[in-house]
This record gives structure tokens, sequence and C-alpha cells, in this order.
């Protein structure tokens, strides 16, 4: 029969992996995995993942032109009817306007990828994650499966994906990933699946999953952060099938790792590391690894022209949400939204570098590190504890202090000193005296503010504790 | 196996088409065609469509726009590099502009598909004929299989498809058809199967048929006039199954005709009317219908901003291309192109509403006409036969003189004299004398310019011939 | 005192004037007119104008872009709140859109000034009037007193009047004029003055006389087709001064004609010619000459988008336009609105080349010509006279017949013959028989349309006649 | 004479204030001043002036949308052929793209002026000054000297001075001025004058000087900022005579302050306040008041686009020029660029917010201050002094200190112990020990991170010092 002989590419690739699967069966060497999730769930995530610790997170398209409320500006203005989204329509842009007349002034004209990778490397991350197709269905790479819908047709005119994913690997060793939205908004076809009640799939087989293996093989990315899964389940996405062929056979088995928004249900429970809700942050040590996928512009994404300082975490925001997401085991994935011109503007760049700043002094904290017995001070609060088997064997523990104690005694309340316990405060010279037992006192040094190791949050290390 | 069960639009459709075949041999009421040439043929065209003999085609898309060289001048651009097309890029756009770029302009905000109804109907034409998508691929519908590239989402952000069939339907009797490119030029996956020598498939499964299959359900039209083809074999294209359906199973199948541009050799051999290449035109007489599709404009179908009037067919030119081609048994379908706007300009008004002056005067030589034994004179050049049954039966004979004889007997030498000849001037009173025997002599009578019945080729009836 | 020594253009030339005029009071060669309407009439126009009969009129500029309603859209979108022109606005325009916003898409792209030149010496005409800028202020040349608001600095890029001029002088031996609008609908400082009662006058010092005498400086033009006078007087806009220096001093002062609208009470009374309103077609002999500025477009000077064929004067109302105009001493100025692209649309251009193909063969009762004693004839509508001294001195007379007679004798009442009188079609060879006495009766022969001299209007050419 | 009657503005005001200096040589209360510097330079500047110390500078225009390399683009990209000026614009723009077709993307789409106000008032500053035009010539206000080339007709379509001054008068006590640039790049009146040697000045009598006046009455500025003077002489720009009327009968007389840019010559040495250079900072005591106009973006007055974060002023650096500049005698002007929308960007906010912190606790040493007889210290670097006369009448002298200072007795050199002498550290509760004598060495405290007054530099009060 023709139709199935020329098949689609799912097709093909499902009867490859199935004769794979056999083929190892009876005698290959590594471990293959079932396109099941209790199959998948069991391949452990590659190391370079969790000893990352810290990725920036890229929201970029079209939602980039506009540039307001958030990289959802399609469906607040037009789905959502948002009073806001409609009235900045009505006044700035003829009646019938179209979300997609937005695509031909996202130009791009000023993205220097290699300058992108000189922030990112300073600001001490070790992944990256672009969005390559967000809710509205716009490729950031000239996909086969989205004529004229793509960067290379209509806008920038040039392949964004592949251009970022080159000046990273060419200019650091910060590992590539792209983030993709399985479902699409407005996309027809998608839209007549779910009229469907997903009986159909017809936008899975044509569009999505050709796609995905066509991000993967011809970008070879890291990480595969999935999204825009919630309103079908795993079966009509045939995500497993999908995964399964990332970790069995795709160009980048050995070191991709991906996330859990698989499916209707799957997320925060299956896939290879969780993310549950946006801004995840559990407070508590999880027993598998997560990510805190979270935000500088607190309202947003994608890049709002009219952000205000106010919207901005802080420094101090942003370690304070570093220190209890490492602590508890999670990896913390940085969001920035770049300009329609393809701009990280100076705030966003100030926040990166800053927080290279501080990991240049107390990086060791973080980078490598797991989690320790506790994870907050059981007598002080804003202390939290990450450690690190030292060179000897011995477990070092790091207290993250969000604020700097008043002048006298600090008290911990987790760490039991052993006698020989040494405390530093990474960044400054010498050892502090402590008075010890079930719970350490700790002499604070009245420091001049000039030789303050950082502006904010300071480690205090302890060797030799329990 | 999902998959196959969920399946694509074509499967299900060919497994309804088996089961319908299956069922009709053993018992329904009309005659019912297998998806293969052989059978296809054997389907008369509708009467109306002999009968009609002149429609109006209408080249309208995104190439409107540039409106330069012709509907070709994406390919012209950037496929064959032609000068003109990148000087005038080059000259006027900046860098990196590409052709989907030009879309957004593509605005029809003066399209007024009454008026258009109103000329059409005023030029005497009985069918039109609207490109549905051209080789560019952008589709002058909302169609499910074109997100981002049709007339919705990006241009006029209306269905101009619909809103000129339904202008055609309510103000004329006019029989409404769509044109529709079975190839797109720079359509990815259509480059794919192109590269892999047509032995896939994917871009006839996930786009060509699917956006057939919703046009004819959607706008019910008269004619699909498919172009195209010519790359690839009808194998490939799954033409003869989607035309089976056509004729047997479409909401149309009683109304329907269609051409021949099916696939690589069907051209000029198969199909419901033949129009082998543009401006088809042989001057004798064809064994099947067929149909003259050409161009007022002689360089373009689409609108082209710098026509100049020497680029327009006379109305003498036109009515000779008339003449000719309903002698030979063909049907004239008269190309105009509206702008971007949405306008039929005013030369080809004019054009249109003359023939249909001229058509006042000498429609009874032209509509319902069957061919005569002869089609051209055998003594005088410049002029075309036609005939028609009348009321009683007999055969009536009109010759359409291209050019005004000069004064005294005018020759015609392939009817012959029964002795109760009648001879009239259509739209002049009274009858003509004449000398008859094999041959006629015809007393051309003085008329003044001001009583003449038409300014360009005028009609003489010959009743009671052989 | 600096402000006075420093001058404005005008003030300057004022003083020269005054010095001139004083000089060749006392013996200077030429006659020299004074800055009053007395003195300025005295001069006659010179002769190439009266000889001409027909130019071209051309209202090109920002209006161009909308092409819709009329030149005047500014006025009646955002003036006279025209409802068309305000729903048109509504629909397609972001609400703070203004006027000046068109000026970027007035592109001028086809713009190819020889192709013009061609056609319009191809008409017949002989002489050209462009809009040099219409009353919303837009110069079609880089004036040093529009900044920003020309044609150099936004929209075409180019000089447009240079360029035609150039084109025009190069190509054909047709005069190059001008028309200039003295007012600004919108300018502020003319509103300004307005509002001051024209008891300032700041927009004539610093506006509208600085760019006259640059225009005529820069560009020769032959014809100064002065407009926009009719809220103030003339010693507001002191346009006596300018005609003087025009007259007197100016790099065209002998071949130079200008028109009437120089202040409110001036027209159709004072200037070179009279064209009193528009279309101004009086049908009677006029004592001094006049011109009829008129469309084919019926209902606009500028470009219309939407303009149907209906709109277009046929070739039968523009000759009687013609035939009536200059019979009665007029010229005809024949306008066409070019595309905002700068192309003229086939229609016009077939107007315009068939009537020099109608000129061709009857220009000589037009060309050259002088009032008859009649203009009408006295027993039979629809024939203008025009005549002309024959080379022996005596008076050629030429009934121009609207309407082509019914066979017969055609009677003329106003000729009377002589005898010796000789009656031709142009363009037919022989004479034809008559029967004289007051009044004539001409045996119209009977011509087959294919040896008619032409399609439309016919001149009898009457020799020896009174 | 007419042309002398109907006059321009400036001539009749030049008879009124002729016509007033009569008047109140014989009577009249106040001071008046004559068109000359020596008569201008006598006149004090309000206080208010003084007091402030601290105003914020906005370069905003239609280089704000190309908003690259600098508010100069248009200069850089066709006067001075920039190379990356030109390779930016001939990869980003049609080929005969001009500078005015940038003013339609200027659309202020998100500007706010309610919240410039709300910024500008919590940065501490106490006037503000929008470049109400810059030498591009467009006109940030619908100037009736600029038409068509201001922010009503094309580009925001609203009045930006007008709308900013309304807000920062409704919501503050912020002075608001305005700068001017007298001469305009390419205005080609201009350009001829200037070809003229300046021996002409049409350009100042028909454009520069009207919309002054203009700007003055309408908007009543408290600071007019001149600027773009430098290659006329002051006889040229008739400026004195401006500075007269402003001084002596413009509806701002009694509160406006103006700087030096009158004319070639002139800076530095006349006018209101003398601005000398951009970034002017002697470092040194002046004798007459003055200003340092600088900008937190190293590189630029207008916005751009790509302005990273390594060209941006640290606070440290901003507090160190305010130092140095306010313990000299100037004012500081701080420059920030909005973005063609109209955003002051999170960083620009960060930057005046953190300013106006620092001023919250150290604001005494800095409004209302004099310069101190000593401006940095004898003996230790990076402090500069200030004082102010206290409420018995005594000096209080404000020693700020860029560094903080090493453990340790801080020795100052310039101020003498008068043994009755507090030193307060702004802030910081309690008086600091010390050590006196000629010169006096403090006791710096160990003051913990968190109990600082401020982030960076510090102010000690000494009160009782010589």
């Amino acid at each position: 029969m023709k139709a199935m002989a020329s098949g689609n590419i799912k097709i093909t690739q499902i009867f490859v992996a199935t004769f794979c699967i056999v083929y190892c069966m009876t005698g290959c060497n590594g471990v293959r995995y079932d396109p099941n999730w209790d199959s998948l769930d069991k391949r452990p995530n590659p190391a370079w993942y969790d000893e990352s610790k810290i990725g920036i997170f890229l929201h970029w398209g079209v939602f980039s032109v506009p540039s307001l409320l958030s990289e959802w500006f399609w469906m607040q203005w037009q789905g959502e009817k948002d009073p806001r989204a409609v009235k900045y329509m009505t006044d700035n842009y003829k009646p019938d306007f179209t979300y997609p007349d937005f695509a031909k002034d996202f130009d791009a004209d000023l993205f220097d990828p290699d300058e992108w990778a000189d922030i990112f490397n300073a600001s001490g991350a070790k992944y990256v994650v672009l969005t390559s197709k967000h809710h509205e269905g716009y490729t950031n790479w000239p996909s086969k499966y989205s004529f004229s819908w793509n960067s290379m047709d209509v806008g920038p005119h040039r392949d964004l994906v592949g251009d970022l994913a080159n000046s990273i690997r060419k200019k650091t060793n910060i590992h590539f990933g792209l983030y993709h939205s399985l479902f699409e908004w407005f996309n027809p076809i998608y839209l007549q699946d779910k009229a469907n009640k997903f009986q159909t799939n017809d936008f899975v087989t044509g569009k999505t999953m050709p796609e995905l293996y066509e991000l993967v093989n011809a970008y070879k990315p890291d990480v595969i952060w999935s999204d825009g899964d919630w309103e079908a389940p795993d079966t009509y996405w045939n995500s497993s099938n999908f995964v399964a062929w990332l970790y069995n056979d795709s160009p980048v088995k050995d070191s991709v790792v991906t996330n859990d928004r698989w499916g209707q249900g799957v997320g925060c429970k299956h896939g290879g590391f969780l993310t549950c809700s946006d801004r995840y942050n559990p407070g508590v040590l999880q027993k598998r690894k997560w990510e805190n996928a979270m935000t500088i512009d607190k309202q947003s994404w994608g890049y709002r022209r009219d952000a205000t300082l106010s919207d901005m975490l802080t420094m101090e925001d942003l370690l304070a949400t570093l220190a209890s997401t490492i602590s508890c085991g999670g990896n913390m994935l940085i969001n920035v939204g770049p300009t329609k011109s393809g701009r990280i503007i100076p705030i966003f760049e100030e926040r990166l570098r800053s927080l290279g700043d501080w990991l240049n002094v107390n990086g060791e904290a973080i980078y490598g590190t797991i989690p320790w017995t506790h994870q907050n001070d059981t007598v002080t609060p804003n202390v939290w504890y990450t450690s690190k088997k030292n060179a000897v064997g011995d477990l070092d523990v790091y207290a993250i202090l969000l604020s700097w104690p008043d002048p006298g005694t600090f008290m911990l309340g987790a760490p039991t000193d052993t006698r020989s316990t040494l405390i530093t405060l990474l960044g400054y010279p010498g050892y502090l005296s402590y008075t010890g037992g079930a719970g350490i006192g700790i002499e604070i040094p009245a420091i001049p503010i000039n030789k303050m190791p950082c502006k904010y949050a300071w480690v205090l290390k302890l060797e030799h504790v329990l």
C-alpha cells in the first residue's frame, strides 16, 4: 500500500525502534529503554546535569515583538481577551491586524550570539535552554514543518537556534538545550484533534513529532525541555516513543536530559527531571532530581518593554532562590527574555554578571554539591545548606547566609562540632572562632564593607562537622 | 497500531471510496468511477460546461503584491534569478526581505466581490475560476493545512474564496470554480519528496490532498482547475483517487468539471476537459472537450503594475481568439489579474464589458453552439464557423467575420445554398441578398458606422444551408 | 537694521524689480510690466500656448497613496469628515495614523519619466502641467522650503519634477509646466495668517513665494498653473509681484504663460489665460484666452484605485469636450492621475493614445486654429467649428461632427457656399458632393466601417466658404 | 511697505523690547537687561537652580528609532559615513531609506509621563531638561514652524513636551526645562545661510527664533538649555535678543535659567550657567555657576539598543562624579535616553532610584550646599567637600568619602579641629571619635555591612570646624 510504504517519519521510526529493542534484548551492550514511563524513568540523568546546578532559560519568539504582558500575548489578546492586550492592540494597530503580522518585525537586527555566550558564561550558568518553538507555533529554526512560520522565512531571516548553538559551543563549555512546545494554541490541525477529543492525532504525526526529530538531529541539544503538554494525555502526544528514541538512538542519547512535561498526568511524576509547575520551589528535599524554572522579570518569561525595576528580582531575591533550590536538590533555570532585536537588556546582564561574581567566590557551595541532611538551619532562619565530598572523602558542609549576622555569636543549630571542625567564610582569609557542641556558635568578625567577600549572601564552609 | 487507526484523511477516504465502489457494484443508481483514467475519462462533463463557452479566470495571491513580471515572481526572483526581479528587489527592499514578507501587504482593502460579480456577469461569462492557491502555497481561504500562510492569518484577513463564492451565487447564475496548484515551489516538505524522487509523498498526504478535500467540501466548486502537476506522476499526486471521489461522492459530483493537469503525462490526455498548455488554441477541431485558458494581459496571469496598453489584447484580438476557440470545440477561459487591493482595473473591465456588449448582439453564435463541419471558411480568411440546432431541429450556421468585408459580394466557400437559405447579420434588421450554390456570395449592405450592430467581429447567420 | 539687510528673498526681489522698472522707464528695450493686473493683463501670451490647444495635466502627490475619493483626501478625511474617508481610515489604519504617515508609501518605484514622455507625445498634447505641490503642501521637488515634507526626503527619494522635466525635454517638443498651490490646507503658518484675517503674511513670505521663485529658477517651466488662491486676496499672496517678476526678469520671461488663480476675485478676470472654475467649458466664444482643465476620471484629479470604467470619459465624451473647447477659443488640459508607483494606468494610456490617433487624422482642425464666426451650427446639433488661415490667406473652416450623419444629405446652416467651395472629410480621399447657398447640404458617402477615417468624431473641411 | 508692516515675529519683538527698555529706564521696578552679554551676564540665576544641584537630562527624538551609536546617528550615517552606521543601514533597510523615514516608528506607544515623573522624583533630581528639538530638527511638540516634522504630525502623534510638562508639574515639585538646538544639520535653509557664510539668517528668522518664542510661551520652561550654536556667531543666531526677552519679558522671566551655548565664542564665557563642553567636570572650584551635563550610558545621550552593562556608569562612578561636581560649584545634569516607545529602561531606573536612596541619607551634603574652602582633602584622596550654613550661621562641612576607610584612624587634612568639633556619619547614630588639631584623625567604627547607612560613598559631617 503506497501510503503505508511511504509512511511518515514517525511511523518509520517506530519500526526502527521496535527492531532495535528486539536486537538489544538479545545482546547489545548498553541498556535500552522501552517507550513507557516505568522503563524510561529508570534511566539516570547524565551526571553533567546535576553538577551544573544553574542554567539560563531564554524565551524568544514573535511574542518578543509586542513584548507586552507576557509571552502568552497572543492568547491573552485573542483567547482570553485580556483588556490590557485588547486596548493596546486597538490603540496601536489597524483593526484587522493579526498576531502573525507581528512576525515581520521580529528582526533580530542586533543579535550577536557570541555576545550572549559571553554573558551566559560570565554568569556561571552551565547550560542554556532556548525556546525553539513556543505555543505560538513559530519556529526559531527553518523547520520543514513550519513553512512560512519560521525564523528563516519571516522575521529574522536566520537560523536562531543554529546560530546560538554554534556560538555557545565555540565560545564556552556550556551545554546547549532546547525548549519545545508540544501544542500550538491556534494551529487548526491541533484544534481539530482537540475538537475530536484527541481521538485523532494528525497534529502530532504531521507537526510536533517530525519537528522534534528534526530539532534533535539538526542541533543535538543536551536538554529537551518539553512544554505545552497539559491538554492531552501522553498517548496522544506519543511522547514516550520520542523519549525512548532520545535515550536509545538519538545522536544525543548519552548526554541528553529531558524534563517531565510530556502529557497530562505525566508532569511531576515521570521523565528525566521534574519541573512540576513554573517557578517550582518546594523548600524541602525532593526524592527525584528537579528544576526550578524561574524568571528575573517576575511577571513574564518573554521580554516586556514596559517591565520596571520593581518587576525585577533583586540579587538578594535571586540568591535566596538559588540557595533554597540547590539546597533541596533542584537545579535553577534562570529565565531572561531577549528583545526582538536580539539583545539581553542591561538589567538582565547585570543580574547575570553579578551572579557570576558571586559564584566566583562561592561557587564551591553550589556546583557539584549534594543536599545535606538538613536544608534549613534548625535555629537560625535564612540559612540554607549544601554539602560536598572533599578530597579525603569527608563531607564539607556549606551554610549559605542570606542575611549578614548581627555582631556577636552566630548560632547554627544543624551541624554538630567534631572538635576538629574548621569554619571559613568563603572569600575571606582565615578561620572563624566558634564554640561547638550540638550546634555551633560562630564568632562573626567585624569586617569593613570594603573587605567583605561579596555584597549579598555569604557562605560559611564547615569542615569536619556532623 | 495507533498511527494507522487515527490515519490521515486521505487514507480514510480511500477506504470509504473502496467501500462505496463495492456497494455500488451491487446496486446503487448512478454510475461510479474507478480511480484510474480509463474509468474516469468515461464520465461525461456536465452539460453546463460545454454550453457556457466563456469563463473568467482570476489569478490573485501574494504575487499581486510585487505585481511585477508575473505570478511566478517568487520563482523568477529567487529560483531563476531573473535580473529584472533581482534588480527590483535590490533597489526597493531591505537585503533580507523574503517573499513571505510580501503577504502583509496583500490587503484586499477595496475588494468588493459583489462588484466583481457584476462585472463578470456583464461580460457574458458563465463561469469563474479563482486561484484558491497558486504555486507559492498561500491559500486564499483559511485552510487548516496552511497555518499562518493563508488569507485569514496574514494579509486580507478574510476568506477570499468564500466571499467571492457567496457574491457570485447571490448575484448571478455564474458557476463558481477554483484553481488549485498541486505543488508548491518552495514548500520544504514538497522539496523533500522531490529530493526523494517522489518515493515519499508526505506533501501529498499532509498538504495537497487534505486541502483539496477541504476546498471541495467547504466551497462546493463546479470547476476544479488543477495545476502544478508536471514535476511528478499522478501516482505521486494520488490524483485519480481524488477525481474518483470528486465524481462519485463529493458534494458536487453532479455538477463538477475538472481539467487534465493531474500528473506528468496526464495533461492533454485524461481528465474532464483538456487544457494542454497555457493559451492552448489548436486552430482545428479537437476530439475531446478542451479549454483555451488565456490572458488579456499577454505577459502575465497575475496583475502587473507596469503593464502597458500594448500588453493588452485589443477587442479584435480577443474576439479572434474567441471565434477560433469556440469554432474548434473549446471553451475560452479569460484571465484577468485583480490588484492586491482587490480591484479589476478599468482596462480589464472595459474588455469584459465590451465582450458582454458583443455577446448581447452575437451571443447566439457562441453559447450552446456546437462545432460545424467546417471551422474556417475555404475561400475567405478570418471567418470562423459555429452551428446550433434550431427549434425545428435544423442546423443554423454562424459565420463569424473578424474583418468587415469590402463593399461588394462577399464569398463564403464552406456553406452550400439550399435555395431556402436565409442570411442575416446578427443585430441588423432584414435578410441579406446572396447568390448561392456551392459557396455563397453575400451582398454586404452599405451600413453607416452608426448603424453597425457592433464595432468589431460580425456574425452572419445562415439558416437552411448545408 | 540687520533683519532688513539680510532680508528675505521676496523683499530683495521687490527692490530689484523696483530698480529695474525705474531703469526701464528711462530707456530699456523690452516692455516691462508693473505689479498690478492692469499692466500684467497687457502682456500677450506667447504664441505657442494658443497654438498648442491640448495639454496634459498630472495630479500626483501623497494623495496618490490612499488614492481614494480624490486628491482632496486629507481634507475630506480630516477636514470635512467625509464618512467614506473616515470609514476607510478607521477600517484600515491604526487609530492615530496621520496623513503625513502616508508619505513613506509614495514610492514611485515604477516611475519611468521617459515612458510618460512617450505616452504624452503620442497623445498629441503639446504641453504638460505637473503638480509641483498640491494643497497638502508636499513638494514633488527637493524644496529648501519644505524640509522633510518633499519627495527627496520622504517617499520617492527623488526629484520628481526635475526627472519629468528632463525626460519631456529630452524626448519630445512638449512644453513643460508646473501646477503650484498657493495655500496649504493644514500648514500652521498659513492657518495662523488666516486666523489673523490675512493681516499677517508669514506664510507667503516664508513659504509660498520662496518656493515659487525656487521652482521657476530651477526648472524653468513654460506654464505656471497657480491654484489654491481663493481664501485670500492677491494682496495677501503678493502674486502680482511674482507675476511681474515672471514676465520681466525670470529665466522664462519670454516663453512662460500663467493662469488666473492668483487671489480672491482675480480668477476669471486677470492673468495670462482664464481657467475660471474646474472643467470650465462655457460653450460660447470667450473674449480672452481660456483653458478647460478637465479630467478623464470624471470624479477625481488624483488617481483613484477604485475608479471604475463608468467613471471614465469615453472617447466620444472626450472628443465632444475637445471640439466645444477649441471651437470657443479654449485650450483643453486633460488630467490623468498617476499611481503612487508612478504609472499611467492603461485606461488612461488608451484614451491618450486614441486621442493621438484621432489627431493624426484630424489634427489640422485643432492645432493652430482660431475660432470661426460660428461655434455651433445653426441647423444641425453636435457640430463644432474651427477655422484656420490657409497658405493663400483664406480661411478654411472645419466642422467637427460628433455623430456620424444618417445616410442622405447632411445640412450645415452656418457656412455659405461660395461656388468654389471644396468639401473633404479629413482622412478620406476625394471631395464630397454638396448643394450650396446659405447653408450647405453635403452628400454623406456610404463608407464601410473599415474605411472610416476614425472611430468617433469626424471632421469636414470646408474650403472657400463664407 | 507691506513686508515690513506684516513683519516677522522677531522684528516685532525687537521693537517691543526696545520700547520697554526706554520705558524702564524712566521708572519701572525691576532691572532690565540689554541684549548684550555684558548686561545679560549681570542677571543672577534664580536661587532654585543652584540649590537644586541635580537635574535629569532626557535625549529623545527620531534618533531613538535607529537607537544606535548615538543621537547623532543621522550625521554619523550620512554626514560622517561612519562605517558602523552605513553597514547597519545597508544590512537592514532598503537602499533609498532616509532618516526622516524613521519618524513613523517613533511611536511612544508606552510613554507614561506620570511614571517618568515618579522615577525622576524618586531620584532626588530637582529639575528635568527634555530635548524639545535636537540637531535633526524634529520637534517634540507640534510646532507651527516644523510642519510635518514634529511629534504630532508623524510618529507619536502627541505633544511630548506638553505631556511631560503636565505630569512633572502635576506629580512633583521638579522644575521643567527644555533643551533646544539652534542649528539643524540638514535643514536646507540653514545650510544655505551657512553657505552664505552666515551673512543671511533666513533660518534664524524663519525657524529657530520663532520656535524658541513658541516654546517658551507655550510651555513656560524654567530652563532653556541651548545647543547647536558652535558653527555661527551669536550675531547670526540673534541669541542675545532672545535671552534679553527671556529675562525681561517672557512669562518665565523670574524663574528661568539658561546656559551658555548661544554662539561661537559665547560658550564657557557668557550666559546663565556655563556648560563648556559635554561632561564638563573641571575638578577645581569655578568662579561662575556651571553644570556638568553627563550621561549614565558613557557612549551616548540617546538610548542605544545595543548598550551593554559595561557602557553604564556604576553607582560608584555616578557618586564620584556627583561629589566632585557639587564640591566644585557645579550642578549635575544626569542624562538618560528614553526608548522610542517612551520607556526609561530598568538599568537607568535602577541608577536613578539608587541615587535617590543615597540622597535620602546624604542629601543634606548636596542640596543647597556651597563650595567649601577646600574641594579635595589635602591628605586623603577620594574625599570631596561641601559646606552649608547651619541654623546658627556656622558653616557645617561635609566630607564625601568615595571609598570606605580601612580600619583605624582616618586622616582628613583640610579641616581644623575647633575643640567643639562634632563628627557624624550621615545615616549612622552617634558621634565619631577623633583626634584633632590641624587636620583631624577620625576613628572609623567597625560597622557590619548590614548596618552601613548606604552601599557606596559615605558622608562625614563636621560641625564646628575651621
